[in-house]
Order: structure tokens, then C-alpha cells, then sequence
């Protein structure tokens, strides 16, 4: 069962590969950009916040994103307003492209069609088109990504040494697939968390990860799942353990962590969660992020969370591509609006 | 029970006032300040996390807010970097003030004391003294709130109508203060989502009410709650509703929302969320927001939210004021640390 989405997934590094050949910007990026804002949502406004926290973490880069219709009033004139639907026909995301033009922003767009790519010609926006080779939005993630690191390249707001963390990132990718063979981990840790409701635990900079693992484990796997971001749920979270005991027999608490953790306090806050959850009977696992810079660690986090998703739709016997609320959903935003 | 806790909730609105009044500004904000970055942890971070929503929503002012030990890098050095700990001996807090002064920023200070004011002091940072009468950091909100508007005040970063604001706000609070005597808006909602898992809906600007009823239920309740905002929830949270029917009975949605609401879009989307939700057997409330500003909607969501943890903790027949995990995590924070 969901053997083609599994596929695409396990494809990812091949993905990132292609799309770092085929990608191309139509028309040119204005000059003196000093910054980036993606909008955008779900499955297409995850790519902005992978790329939004791994340059503002590493390089201090102005990269920021957002999952709104309204543009934040503090972003400055020189904020260059990506609007990133794989679709092209995400309403929301629409709405932001027309906030954005009428207020008199630079824009570009990164799609695969649809309205976003007509609003792009129409008003000559540069603009990335992405193959319209998946099946969900969120199987796009390889060439969305990437699509998002090319556009800021050609803003010259980052340059060949961002380029090589992306190479050196997929090499790791490419690591974690071989891995694979060998030990079936994202099948593993599904097993173990089967029909659990999911806690997951992480910390800056590898939220990007955990929201992601949330989209898939909602989208993919029809369970529910909440973030965590410590050292802040050191702080209200934790008191959740202290729910009746019933109740914690449901959760299962997963932490997305590296192997060898560079701050002490989080680590301490880390061994001090899981002893509590534990002591109370709750599942505790651990998804290691892997690679030598923070744009690996996220994306070889999210890379074994899609598969623990897919591994988990399995195991329930569902399609891990039917997402007929969210459908239904859009449907009945599409038919109030033009009404 | 925790009937003092309550008594203290309760006079949010005269808490403000006297904050209003009381709260002086030691020593001076350096000028040249172009926005400013609060900093803090839990029932202290919220207060910036309020300030910020509201003053970038509704006036574009780059107010900054962040739970973390470590300052992004892309932060100008014109921005104030202001610390906030009631107890002033937050370990993650004063990490932050390490790092703030160590990196070279413009850094100030609101707290009751302890280790925070004394750093204050020997590097002669301006700083505002909370009136150390709360038995618990969350309790004082109201001051640590009107704090963080003294110090934008300070910085000429906002004036007198943005204080206008504020007063129409405590105004309001009276208003929802008043409106207890009559119906107990509260302990009605408490009772409706007893020994449920919460999920909390929300919508920008109103998010930091949503984090804050979180951490209040957490903290005072002992439940488990989560915060999902709308509209990227449609993108993937709503597929938490095609969750198995029997954890779903132990599910509570509750939607944080204005009466009258600006956004068609987020209007249908919650329409449609509660039809699903309801159909699928989990209980779905409101919390309503009041006042004519964001910052009123906002405080009087607070309001009501704080006051339905404590009538919770009243209905499990828990002290809402004893938070043994987060102490017991803080003493290994400490001890480890310093080892």
C-alpha cells in the first residue's frame, strides 16, 4: 500500500538533485533586495520555513515566513514577497499575491501552474515553474525547496558557500537512503507509535523538521500530532504530564534531536522530559537528524518523518495520499468566496 | 480552591491601571532604537509575544518577540534587546542577557529582581522593577505587559495612541469583569471540556491568546492542550478529525475568535471545522473575544481563558498554583549547569 508515495519520497535527494539542474528564473529579480518573505501553505509553505530557519540561523540571512493572506506591516519596501503554491490555486495564498501586489511590494512566484503562474505573466513577475509531476503538494517539497534556494541566489542574498551546505546536504540524504537497507528505521519507529496521539519535541533550528513531521503524520498517516519547542515547553508542556494517566497511555512523545547535542541546557531539558514521560507510561522515541550543517539536520529529520508517515498509513491500512477533509475544505472556501 | 489565584486573575484590569501608574523606567533607553526584541520564558515570554502581535498587526512597529537562549543573527544592532523574568533568575533568560551584552546589543531589562536587576545594575542597563507580590510568574502578566509597553514608550517606538489603546483595553476588561457577576462564562466552558485533551483554534492577530490559554491549562489545569492557527490548519491539523472515533470523544475543540469577524476565508473555515469536528462526536466551544482594538481582543481572550484554567483545576480539585514537574526540571536545569 502507498507504495508510489513512498517512492517519491524515498526520492528525495534524486529530486533535489534534478531540481537543482532544471530549475531556471523566468525574468529577473529587481535590485537592491534586502530580504525574502515566502508565503505560502501546508505542503508548499513548509519550503519557505526550512529555508527561512537554516539562513537566518546559520547566516543571519533575512529570510522570513509566512503562513497568512495579510502582509506584516513591519516588512520593509526592499522585502522581496514570494508566493510559493505548488497548485498555483491555493486560496490563501492568492489572496496573499493580490495583498502584495496592490501594495505596491516587489513579488515573484515559485509554481507549478495554475492562477499563480497566470498572475505571474500577466503582471511579468520573475517566477520558477516546477514540473507538474507529483500527486500532492507536499510530495513537491525536493523541487519546492530548491526552487526556494534559487530564488535567493539570484537575489545574490546568498551565494556559492549556501550552495554547498544544499550539496553537502543531499550527499547526507543520499546517506540516510543507504541506511535504509540496512535498518528500516522510519518502519521501526511507526510500529512503535501506532495509534498513539504524537507529541513531538524539538528545539531551534530544527522546528522546520517538526512541523513537517506534524503536516505528514495529519496529511499521510489521519492521526493527531502537536509541537513542542524547548527550552519553552520546559516551561507550560511539561505540566501535561501530569495528566491522568489514562490519557497518557494515548501519546507518544517523539523527539527530533541531533546525536551529539551542542547546548547543554537543552540537552539536560531533553533526558529530563523523557524520564518524566516515561515514569508516567507514555511511548518515548528519538528521530535523529543527521548531516554536518543545520539545512542536513532538517532535512534528513524530515526525510525519515515522511517515511515513519507513510510507514504509519500502513500499518492502518489507509491511502496516504486521500485527504478528503481538506478537500472538502477547499471546496467550500472556493464556492463562499465567488459566490 | 484556589480562590486567591482567582482573586488575582480576577483583578487583571486593576492590575493594569496600577501598573500604568506605578512603573518607572531606570536609567534611559539609548536612542537610535529602531525596534525591540523582548526576550523570555514561559509566563513571562507571553507578555512580549502580546506586545509584539499587536503593535506589528495594527501599527507596523518592529516589536520582536522569541523563547530562545541564543539572538538571531539577522537582528539589527539598532534593536533593544529587552529581557523579561519575573523572578529575574530565568536560566534560559539570563543566557539570553549573556549572549545580548557578549554580541554587542543595546540591551535593557523588566523584572522583579534576583540575578537579572543585579546584571542591570553593574552594566547600568535601563530596567523596570515589577512589584515582587505574584506567588507565580503567569500571575503577573498584567505588570509585566505594561512593562513592555513602558519600555516602547520609552524608546518614542510608539505614544499616545497606542496608549489610548491600552486604556480602551482595561476599560474593556471591566467591562468582561462585569459581565462575570451575571453569567460565569468560564466555569460554564470549564465544565464542558472537563478530562478532554484540548485543541485550541485561533487566527492571527489573536495567536497569543491561543499560546497563552496553552500554557494556562497547562500549567493551572495539568491537561494537555494544543494551539492550532487557522488558516494553515485547514492545510493539514483538520486531518486530526479522520483520527479513530474513540480518541476523538476524548478531544475538546475550542475556537478563540472575535463575534464579528473581518476575514470571509477564516469565517468558512471555521464554520467548517466545527462541522467536522462535531460530526465526528468531539465537543466543540467558543471563546469570544471583545473590544474595538487587537490588543483589547486579545487581553480579554487572555482573561477568560486564565479564568476557565482555574475552574478547571477546581473541577479536578488540583491546586492550579503548584507546578511540581517544571520545578523539579528547573532543579536539574540548575544543578547540572553549575556542576
Amino acid at each position: 500500500m502507498n507504495r508510489e508515495m513512498y517512492e517519491t519520497i524515498l526520492n528525495m535527494p534524486d529530486f533535489m538533485e534534478k531540481a537543482l539542474k532544471e530549475l531556471k528564473l523566468n525574468g529577473e529579480v529587481p535590485l537592491e533586495i534586502d530580504g525574502i518573505a515566502f508565503f505560502g501553505m501546508g505542503g508548499s509553505g513548509i519550503a519557505g520555513r526550512i529555508v527561512s530557519e537554516w539562513l537566518n540561523y546559520e547566516w543571519g540571512v533575512n529570510v522570513y515566513s509566512y503562513n497568512e493572506i495579510t502582509i506584516p506591516r513591519n516588512l520593509s519596501r526592499n522585502t522581496l514577497i514570494t508566493l510559493i503554491s505548488y497548485s498555483g490555486n491555493t486560496e490563501e495564498t492568492l489572496m496573499a499575491a493580490k495583498n502584495a501586489i496592490n501594495g505596491g511590494y516587489k513579488v515573484a512566484v515559485i509554481s507549478s501552474g495554475g492562477r499563480l503562474i497566470e498572475i505571474a505573466m500577466e503582471k511579468n513577475l520573475p517566477h520558477i515553474i516546477i514540473p507538474r509531476i507529483f500527486s500532492q503538494p507536499r510530495e513537491s517539497l525536493p523541487y519546492l525547496f530548491t526552487a526556494a534556494v534559487k530564488m535567493l541566489m539570484e537575489t545574490k542574498l546568498i551565494g556559492n558557500v549556501q550552495l554547498n551546505q544544499l550539496n553537502d546536504c543531499i550527499e547526507t540524504l543520499y546517506n540516510v537512503k543507504k541506511g535504509l537497507n540496512t535498518n528500516n528505521i522510519p518502519k521501526i519507529l511507526a510500529e512503535k507509535v501506532y495509534s498513539k496521539i504524537i507529541s513531538i519535541f524539538t528545539y531551534t533550528p530544527l522546528t522546520p523538521a517538526a512541523i513537517r513531521f506534524k503536516q505528514s503524520l495529519n496529511e499521510n498517516s489521519k492521526v493527531m500530532a502537536k509541537v513542542e519547542v524547548i527550552p519553552e515547553a520546559c516551561h507550560n508542556a511539561i505540566m501535561e504530564w501530569e495528566e491522568n494517566p489514562e490519557i497518557l497511555k494515548n501519546i507518544a512523545m517523539i523527539i527530533i534531536r541531533e546525536d551529539v547535542m551542542k547546548e547543554r541546557l537543552i540537552e539536560i531539558s531533553i533526558n529530563t522530559l523523557k524520564e518524566i514521560a516515561l515514569q508516567r507510561g507514555a511511548t518515548v522515541e528519538e528521530l535523529h537528524a543527521s548531516g554536518s550543517n543545520v539545512l542536513s539536520n532538517i532535512l534528513s529529520a524530515i526525510y525519515i518523518g515522511d517515511l515513519v508517515s507513510i510507514e504509519l498509513a500502513n500499518i492502518k491500512g489507509i491511502e496516504a495520499r486521500r485527504i478528503n477533509l481538506i478537500d472538502y475544505l477547499k471546496g467550500k472556501i472556493r464556492s463562499s468566496i465567488y459566490m
